[in-house]
């Protein structure tokens, strides 16, 4: 199974794509999609919308799984949700369906314990996923927790 | 010129249209994009886009002007914000410029007065485009409020 993780944002957008079965688990890629801070808001979601098409058509995700928003989590909640909105159409009209997950979620799932520390995460990302080095960037690297939380929880 | 005015919301948006040019103002069209509460909340946002898009592609407006967001005027926070995100998107792929004002903004533009009652709101929509009978329901008035708020300010 083909499983497409999302750590959404206007500046940049993580994402990561694992192929899991229940004997193997292997990153297929991950990376950011980042926006044109010159361009309008509208602009920018419109980036956001066509390149996360072209992910879902080069890759062709069976389940896409997305970070929940909460509202402790970041002052950029206005553009925050505004992306997840064009993420949540974005994926609606290519009919890939959706799971969601909260970072304590996620934590949780990979870790046992939903405070883990971000080391502790990216060390159960490296063990699930044979990696020997941490994946980087950061909002990349989420994007690989919350897919693996997707198959987790499948 | 051509305004479509647009108050966001996922179960329901209201939208305004009205040809204004400095000696008249005329509406339209005025009322509401309704989205299925059985579908899941990306095919309601998959709704609203395509909706929106036969909206400007049947009116050709030249502008659209949309309700700025405040957290303290609604519980529906998360929703409004995602349908605000698909409102840009679709707004910017057709390359229909937008402009944004908050409710005091509207009231203030309308009324003189910041804090106007719905009722005095109402009023001045009738006045301004010469209706006989107050628009309905509330957010296709509003919308309408909006539309006349992005004339008074281009």
């Amino acid at each position: 199974m083909r499983i497409l993780g999302i750590d959404p944002g206007l500046s940049h957008l993580g994402y990561g794509i694992i192929d899991v079965n229940p004997n193997k688990k292997d990153m297929i890629e991950c990376g950011l999609i980042r926006t044109n801070k010159s361009n309008s808001e509208g602009n920018r979601l419109v980036e956001i919308a066509q390149d996360l098409q072209t992910l879902v058509q080069t890759w062709h995700p069976q389940l896409a799984s997305v970070e929940q928003f909460f509202f402790y989590r970041s002052s950029n909640t206005i553009s925050i949700l505004q992306v997840r909105g064009v993420i949540l159409l974005t994926l609606a009209s290519l009919k890939i369906p959706v799971v969601e997950f909260s970072p304590l979620q996620v934590k949780l799932t990979l870790t046992g314990f939903g405070h883990a520390h971000k080391k502790e995460v990216l060390q159960s990302i490296m063990a699930e996923l044979g990696l020997k080095l941490p994946p980087h960037p950061d909002d990349a690297a989420d994007a690989l927790a919350i897919a693996l939380t997707g198959w987790f929880h499948r």
